[in-house]
C-alpha cells in the first residue's frame, strides 16, 4: 500500500482511512476554522512557543547551557512537537510555503539539540538536571518521544522521504527507548500514556518491528504497578489494572485515551482479540457512564481525571479538550477496526461540542477545560497573560500547561483524515463538510464525490460522484440522534434512513446525485437519573450541536441560575429559541428549608446558541442543562 | 477576670464563655465521644506522631541532625502542637495523669528542639533547608507557630502557672515573630491563616500589646497581595482582597475560617466596628450560600476551597473535617461578640454532622473529607495505611496531611466550653447536652446548673437549678429547625418556645426546674433551586442531625444510585423510615435520551441513620440528598 496522508494506518481492520491526499474539506462550519487555524493558530503557537522560552530550550541544550534559562514545566518539549505534527498536517493539507519554513526551522532547532545517543529532551540528564529516565511517573520524557514520534510520521505520510531529518531524528530517539526500556532494561513505562501511539505509527511508517515490540511491551507491562503510587491511586496514569483487565476508563481522562488508542494499535497489528474485546469494553461503558453530553470526559478538577459512573456535575465539568480529542483518537481507531458509527457519532459529538468550543473564534484563544456551567461572569485579571490551565471564564491565549492550543491546532490541520473511509466494495462517509473525496479502491478502481452542505446549519446532504468504475458500495452515515432522517438515490424514492450506515450498492454513473436529509430541529433531552446533578433538566441539541443557554441572551439577567425553562424548544428565524421564566433571587439565611423558596416569576423567550459559541461577547453565565419550570 | 479554661476570651463582647472549670459534660452523645477521645484518640495520635517521625523530628532538630531523617510535609510540627493543646484541655477536662505525663514529655522535646533565638521548626532554617520565612506561600511556619501558641494558651487556661515549659516556649516564639514581621521586618503574612488567632489569644493570656498589634497587622495585611500568586488565584490564602472589604468566605476553607477567626478576635479587641461587620457580613452570606445542609464547608477537591455561590455537589463535598472545625471557631467568636443564636445553630450543626462524622466509633479512624453521597463501595486497598488525604469511601487511621485527627481531638477535648455563656444577667445555654454547670456572674452571685437531657435521641431539655442568687436571666436556645417547640417554667402552662434564644427572668429556687421539649420529628427540607446539584432532591433531618440512607440498610441493593423515595419519612421504632423505590439498572449505550429510561420498580421501606454514623458497617454507598419519586 502506498503512503497515505493519514494519522492512523493500521495495516488491518474493516475500514481503511482516507488521508489528506483523498479528502479535502473545501468550506463550511470545518474548512472555516481550518483557515483560521492555518491563518491564525500557528503563527500564534509559533510565537508563544518563542516567547515563553519552550523552543528556545532546544537552542540552550545545543549549545550546552541548559539548565540555565530552561523555562516551562517539564513537558514543554512535548508542545513543540505537537506543533511540529500540526505543521506537517497542515503542510499536507495546504502546501503553504510559510508554514514549510517553519517547520523545517524547528525542525532545525530540534534537531541540533538531540545527543549522541539519540536522547532529546530539554529538562533531564544534563548536570544540574534530574537523571535521565529517573521520574517515570511525573518526568513525561516518553510522552514527549511519543509526540515527537506522531510529528515525524505526519511529516512523513505528507512529504515521504522530506531532507529535513526529522524522520531521522524521531527513528534515533525510538531507537533509544528500545535499547532502554526493552526486557531488561527500565522494565516500566512513562506516567503519561503517548509513547505507544507514536511508536505504533513509527512502526507502521518505518516498518521496525522492534518499535511495533516497544509498543506492545508499553501496553502489556501498563497496569502491573511499575510506577508509584500516588495520592490519587495508580489509576490516575492507569497503572492499576492491565489493560486486558480492565472495564471502564479511569484517572487522569487524557493519559486514559492515548492509552486505549496506542492499545487499539497494538490490538489490531497483533491481531489480538482479546486486548481488542477489553477497549471495546472500555470505551462502551465509558461512554455510557462517564461522558458529558457535549461527548467531553472528565469530571474532577483536582487530578483531570474521570470520576465514578454517571458523577458528571456540569459546573464541574473539567471535560479537558485534550481528552476530547484522545477520546476521538481512541473511537476513531476503534471505527477503523470494527466498524461501527456509534464511533463516529461519538466523534461527530466530540468534535463539535468540545473541539471547536476551545478555540476562540480568532483561534488565538483556547478552553483547556470546557464547563457545562458557568456560575459567574468572571473576568480574567489579565486576559493577555499566560492562565493557569483550568480557567474557564473565558478563552486565554496560552497556558502553563499549554497542551490543549497545539491539540486543537493537530486535530484541526489533520481534520480531513477522519471525513471517511474505504473498504474493498467502497466508500463511507462518517462526517458531513463540503468536501472532495478521490480515492482507489484496492483493486484499482477510482471513486471521486464531491459532498456539497451547509451541515450543521442545515441538515441536507448532497452527495455527486465525480468518478466511478463499476459497482461499489456508498455508506452514509446516519447520526444516532437522526430520528425520521430520510435519503434518496437516484432513480428511487425518498426512503427513510435509520440510524447506523446507510449503503447503496450500484453502478452509479458520473454526475449521480445522493442526498441525505438530516433532521435539524431542536431536540430535548433528558439524562439517566443515575446523573444526579442534572435531575429535572433538559438539554437542547440541534443537529450535531449541543446548545446552550448564555446570559448575554436574555436582557438584564446576569445570572442563568436564576432561569427555568417551560415549554418545548422551538425553530424561529434559524435560531432556537425557549420560554425561560427568570425568578427574583430570594436570598434566605440558610438555603435549606421545608418549601422551596417561593419567588416572582417573568416569562421571556431566550435564545439559545451552539454551545461551542460560548464567551465570544464577553464574560457571561451559562448553562447547558436547563432546569425544567 | 480571673483565669478561664476557654479557647477564646475576649476582653468585651455579648456574651462571657464559660469553660471547663465551669461547664463539664456528664454523658450522652458528646460525653461518650469525650470518652473515647481520651481513652481512644489521644493515644492513637501519639502513637502515630511517633511512628510517622513527626515527634522524633524535633529530637533530631534538638541532636542538631537535621534535614537527614525529617519525615512528614512542611507542617508536620503543628499535628504535635494540636496533640498538645488537645491534651491540655483534656488535662483540664479529667486531670488524667498519664495524660499529664504525655504532655510534659512532648513538651520536653518539643523545647529541646527551639533554637537560641526562639525559632522553632524542624523544616526550615538548618543547613540542607529552605532558609527560615523563605516560602510564607507553602513553608506553614507562622501556621505551626498560631497552633503552638493556641496549646500554650490551653496549658496556661487550665493549669496556670504549671512549671513545664510551654508558655515559656511559646512566648519565645512569639517574640521572634513580633522582631521579624513587625512593620520594617518581613511585610507579610502566612499562606495558612493560623498565627492570627494563636497570637491573639496569647496576647490576651500574657497581655503582650505587641502581640496584639502582631495579631493586628498580619490581619491588615492579607489581602494586600504580599504572596506569590498561584495556579488558583491569590483568593486560595484569602490575599486576593483585605478583610475589612470582602464579601464572602472563598478560597480554601480552612484557611478562610481560620483567618475569619483571627481577624474576629482582633476587631473585639480593637473595638473596629467596620472590621466586625465585614466579618458578620461573610458569615452571613457563606452560610447563606457557600454550606452545605451537614454545615460543611468547601465544594472543591482540588484546592479544598469553597466554589461559587450555590456550587455545592454533594457528591464532590470536599466538606473538609478541618474547615468544620474552622467554622465553629468563626462562629463560636461572632456569638461571643454579638450574640444570636443562629451561630450556635451553626455550632450545632456542624458538630453533629461534621465534627461527629469524621471519628469512627473506636476513635482510632477518621475522614478528612465529608462527601454527602458515596456512589461506590470502595475498600481501601490497606485499611491501616496511611491515606491520601481526601479518601472519603472509609475512615483512615492517618493521613499523609493529617491536620483533621489531631483538630478533632482538640475539639472534643474543649467541647465543654460551647455549651453555654454568661452576661451581666445570667446564663445561655447554647448546645444541649447532660451537664454540670457552675459559675459566677460578674457581680459575684454564683449560679449552678444541672442539665438532663437524652438530646440528640430525644428532644426533652430538663435545666435544674443547683444554685442560685436573686434574680436573674435563664436563656435557652432554640434552634431554628425547631418549629413547634414548647418550654415550662416551674408555675407557668407550658407555652410555645419560638426558634432564638427563649429566656425567662426570675428569682429561681434550688430545685427549680425548666424544661423545653424540641420536636424531634423527621423533617423535609428542600434546597434552593440555585444549588443544582441537589434539584428534585430533599434531605432529611431529625432534631439537630441529618439523616442518610446508606446501602447497608437496603437487602439486595448495593447503589444507592438507583433509589427514590416516595412520602414523607416517618418515626417508627425509634428510626426514620422512608419509602424506597428501587429502580432497575436501565443501562443504554449512551445515557442522553429523549425520555428517562423507562424501569421497574419496587418499593421497600428503608430506615435512615444519622449522616455521622455511615460507613461504620464496611464499604457501602450513601447519599444524603434523596432523588423524589
Amino acid at each position: 500500500m502506498s503512503i497515505r496522508s493519514v494519522p492512523v494506518a493500521p495495516s488491518r481492520g474493516e475500514l481503511r482511512p482516507l488521508g489528506l491526499d483523498e479528502v479535502r474539506i473545501t468550506g463550511g462550519f470545518w474548512g472555516e476554522r481550518q483557515q483560521t487555524n492555518t491563518a491564525a493558530t500557528l503563527p500564534h503557537i509559533e510565537a508563544k512557543l518563542e516567547s515563553e522560552g519552550w523552543l528556545p530550550n532546544f537552542d540552550r541544550a545545543a549549545e550546552g547551557t541548559l539548565p540555565e534559562g530552561r523555562r516551562g514545566r517539564e513537558f514543554a518539549d512535548s508542545e513543540v512537537y505537537k506543533f511540529l505534527e500540526a505543521l506537517a498536517w497542515e503542510i499536507g493539507r495546504s502546501d503553504d510555503p510559510a508554514h514549510e519554513a517553519r517547520l523545517r526551522r524547528t525542525v532545525a532547532r530540534v534537531a541540533a539539540a538531540q545527543e549522541a545517543d539519540g536522547y532529546l529532551n530539554t529538562a533531564f540528564g544534563r548536570p544540574g538536571q534530574p537523571p535521565r529516565w529517573s521520574d517515570l511517573e511525573w518526568g513525561h520524557e516518553l510522552y514527549c518521544l511519543g509526540h515527537l514520534f506522531q510529528a515525524a510520521v505526519a511529516r512523513e505520510r505528507t512529504r515521504p522521504g522530506a531532507d529535513d531529518g526529522l524522520l531521522t531524528v524521531a527513528r534515533r530517539a525510538a531507537d533509544l527507548v528500545c535499547t532502554v526500556f526493552d526486557d531488561g532494561g527500565i522494565e516500566s513505562v512513562c506516567g503519561h500514556a503517548e509513547i505507544e501511539v507514536g511508536l505504533a505509527e513509527l512502526a507502521r511508517v518505518t516498518g521496525s518491528e522492534h518499535y511495533a515490540r516497544m509498543a506492545r511491551l508499553f501496553v502489556a507491562r501498563r497496569g502491573t504497578q511499575t510506577l508509584r503510587d500516588i495520592e490519587w491511586g495508580r489509576s490516575y496514569f492507569q497503572d492499576d489494572i492491565p489493560v486486558r483487565e480492565a472495564d471502564v476508563l479511569r484517572g487522569h481522562a487524557v493519559r486514559a485515551n492515548y492509552l486505549a488508542a496506542g492499545a487499539v494499535d497494538v490490538a489490531v497489528e497483533d491481531a489480538d482479540d482479546g486486548l481488542l474485546a477489553a477497549l471495546r469494553r472500555q470505551w462502551r461503558r465509558t461512554v455510557a457512564t462517564r461522558t458529558y453530553v457535549t461527548g467531553g470526559q472528565g469530571s474532577h478538577h483536582q487530578d483531570e481525571a474521570f470520576g465514578d459512573d454517571f458523577e458528571l456535575p456540569p459546573d464541574r465539568a473539567y471535560s479537558e479538550t485534550c481528552a476530547g480529542i484522545g477520546s476521538i483518537m481512541f473511537a476513531w481507531r476503534l471505527l477503523l477496526a470494527d466498524g461501527g458509527e456509534q464511533y463516529a457519532d461519538l466523534i461527530e459529538r466530540t468534535l463539535y461540542n468540545v473541539v471547536a468550543t476551545s478555540p476562540s473564534r480568532d483561534g488565538r484563544a483556547f478552553y483547556y477545560a470546557n464547563t457545562l456551567h458557568q456560575r459567574v461572569a468572571r473576568q480574567p485579571a489579565d486576559p493577555e497573560a499566560t492562565s493557569p490551565r483550568a480557567s474557564a471564564s473565558l478563552r486565554a491565549p496560552w497556558f502553563d500547561v499549554s497542551c490543549c492550543p497545539t491539540n486543537v491546532a493537530r486535530t484541526m490541520a489533520s481534520l480531513a483524515a477522519y471525513v471517511a473511509t474505504a473498504d474493498a466494495d467502497g466508500v463511507q462517509v462518517h462526517q458531513y463538510a463540503p468536501a472532495e473525496i478521490d480515492t482507489t479502491l484496492a483493486d484499482g478502481r477510482r471513486i471521486a464525490l464531491r459532498v456539497e452542505t451547509a451541515y450543521p446549519a442545515e441538515g441536507r446532504v448532497r452527495v455527486e460522484v465525480i468518478a466511478s468504475e463499476g459497482a461499489w458500495t456508498l455508506g452514509l452515515r446516519v447520526p444516532a440522534w437522526a430520528d425520521g432522517a430520510r435519503w434518496r438515490v437516484p432513480g428511487e424514492e425518498t426512503q427513510a434512513a435509520a440510524p447506523g450506515l446507510v449503503s447503496v450498492h450500484r453502478s452509479f454513473r458520473v454526475g449521480d446525485v445522493i442526498e441525505l436529509d438530516l433532521p435539524m430541529h431542536p431536540r430535548v433531552v433528558h439524562a439517566d437519573p443515575r446523573i444526579d446533578a442534572v435531575r429535572g433538566c433538559i438539554a437542547v441539541e440541534r443537529g450535531p450541536e449541543v446548545l446552550a443557554l448564555e446570559s448575554t441572551d436574555i436582557d438584564g439577567l446576569d445570572d442563568v441560575g436564576l432561569v427555568t425553562v417551560a415549554g418545548d424548544p422551538v425553530d424561529r428565524d434559524g435560531r432556537v429559541w425557549v420560554d425561560v421564566r427568570t425568578r427574583g433571587a430570594a436570598d434566605a439565611p440558610w438555603p435549606y428549608g421545608r418549601s422551596a423558596p417561593r419567588t416572582t416569576e417573568a416569562v421571556t423567550p431566550a435564545a439559545l446558541i451552539p454551545y461551542h459559541e460560548w464567551a465570544e461577547r464577553g464574560p457571561s453565565t451559562m448553562r447547558v442543562w436547563l432546569p425544567v419550570s
